[in-house]
């Protein structure tokens, strides 16, 4: 219609679950796909296709970050979809830099869904909302024949304010910055594996839900200028997370595999399963690459900070290997850590 | 968690297709669940659940709306999903005064999609949002198996910036105002009807879908403090919005049927099915109440702008009966038009 070109380079035959998992596959399908189809570098708002975009309008700094949770289990220990999808959209605008403000929410729902697990979910979104001071402030509701969808998805959108003084770039981040974590990784996604009942195991294990936009308050509140990039480490885990950041970079991002913590219910779920905790999604901690000189106090900060008290500082950023993220091992090795590949947990959120 | 108050004033015991219908079984949802529950009076931007919200932040003023895509089949005469979805999304913020700036979308996929598929329908959404000139800036992909969705669903969201000088309230309405709608109704229900290929019927008609807010701006220029309200009778068609509106301020909205404007096409299916044309959906019309004094101009305005050549006066507002739609007939008779209940053609859009 408009000659716009479009260079479609994704050329796999069809959509597989891997796709939607957050890791390479994911990846190829955004870069190859939906940013050369939809992205318009002249547009009035130009930015590129990520988790939540920035809008500046009428003097106003703001973004924008919209997410679907497809969660099986709706619920599960710790949580459920309905809090998911207001947490998941808060954490997105917060590892941004923005303090939520209003979110609007879409409802797909299967006809003969019973009433009350609609109710339960709705009134964990309201719950949710109301403990992060955000507000829902519109919705749409779809239902299609019963077995079109699995009982119901939530979509959220969310609208947030940018902190003052806090400015966000993977292109910012140097040698010597520092990489935290908020606390242990891991625990969602195996609560949900646990949660399906699939596996012989069981674990005092709850999924790590929540806001996180308190720990980022806090961090930014004494180390606002160091903080270099942020992100929450959800489908794909850590290692997607932070290969995206060595990608956009272009620098290393070396962890020390011992300071990263893994609770130990995680650690044996993914010693039998064959899986690295570094996949796993999260859906309430977040990382930070904060400047060496104010990393010290972040992490002061982040600890001391109510849920904060599990964070650490696992590692820091070096100029080799290029675009690459390495594990030293306890025992001295290393290892390369790798996007995750294929989807062994899906619809985890 | 909280102890807000919920009262959920909801009682079927299940979710039916009748729900995300857009008449009286959605409303009920909406105000009985989704209100009690969700809406805080009390938050940062206090508003109605609706279709665009306001929003007030550090002096933009903003509107915020949502929307999920579900229609079936996913490419019909005139349109396909992805359209839609662009143009469903623009809509809901001309019709509310505000002029579009970006849009994110979320992706639900089924597994084993065909590529080519999605590839129309994001090229669709590509081209919709380019011939607006709003910006696709974000948004996110699940997968899930196959059959646990039908095909694709999406959900786009956008803001817009309120127009100056337009104020839209329906509590701004009164007796003596007109009634305008852009086009002919009902074409795009009846084109999804009939593209299922379930009726042994067929007719040169194509969805309306398309952006109004070319007409919606050629009004604002000529009427702006004369529009009094507006909205784009998707769901539950002429009928159900003028009703709502209707309950809204109190008053009675008086059509007069014979100034509808229906293509024969749409008449002749309505009739042999038993369907009331302002029951049927529209995807690029939209209703306006305006001013007495500014009608005329209004008028004028939309027909004379490309793709309003079809505009009309179809109605007035009178005191009473009160928070009613009548329709005065050819024959001289009337009747109450009341709003769609049940849902008579699903997963229209």
């Amino acid at each position: 219609m408009d000659g716009a070109p479009a260079k479609v380079r994704f050329r796999e035959p069809q959509i597989e679950m891997a796709h939607g998992a957050g890791g390479k596959a994911s990846r190829r399908l955004v870069e190859g796909l939906f940013v050369p189809l939809l992205y318009d570098p002249a547009g009035p708002a130009a930015d590129r296709l990520g988790d939540a975009a920035r809008l500046l309008i009428d003097g106003a700094d703001l973004a924008l970050t919209t997410d679907s949770f497809v969660v099986t289990p709706l619920r599960f220990p710790g949580g459920s979809i309905g809090e998911l999808a207001v947490n998941g959209t808060v954490n997105d605008l917060a590892v941004s830099g923005a303090t939520p403000i209003a979110i609007v929410a879409s409802f797909l729902l299967e006809a003969g869904l019973p009433t009350p697990e609609l109710e339960a979910e709705v009134r964990a979104m309201g719950e949710a909302a109301r403990r992060t001071g955000v507000a829902i402030v519109g919705g749409d509701t779809k239902v299609v024949e019963h077995g079109k969808t699995d009982r119901m998805y939530i979509t959220t959108t969310g609208i947030g304010r940018r902190m003052p003084g806090v400015t966000l770039s993977s292109s910012s981040v140097r040698p010597g910055d520092k990489v935290l974590v908020s606390g242990p990784v891991g625990d969602h996604g195996i609560t949900i594996l646990l949660a399906r009942g699939e596996l012989d195991l069981e674990a005092e294990l709850r999924s790590d839900t929540r806001s996180v936009l308190p720990l980022v308050q806090a961090v930014s509140a004494v180390a606002a200028p160091g903080i270099r990039w942020m992100r929450d480490p959800t489908r794909g885990g850590v290692a997607t997370s932070l290969n995206e950041l060595a990608l956009e970079c272009g620098l290393a991002v070396h962890l020390e595999e011992e300071a990263v913590p893994v609770r130990n219910e995680v650690r044996g779920a993914c010693e039998l399963l064959g899986l690295d905790p570094l996949h796993i999604a999260n859906e309430g901690q977040f990382l930070a690459v904060i400047a060496p000189e104010h990393a010290a106090a972040a992490l002061d900060a982040l600890r001391a900070a109510p849920g904060g008290a599990g964070a650490a500082l696992i590692g820091e950023i070096r100029e080799q290997p290029a675009a690459a993220v390495l594990a030293t091992t306890r025992y001295g090795g290393s290892r390369i850590v790798d996007m995750l590949v294929g989807d062994p947990l899906p619809r985890i959120c």
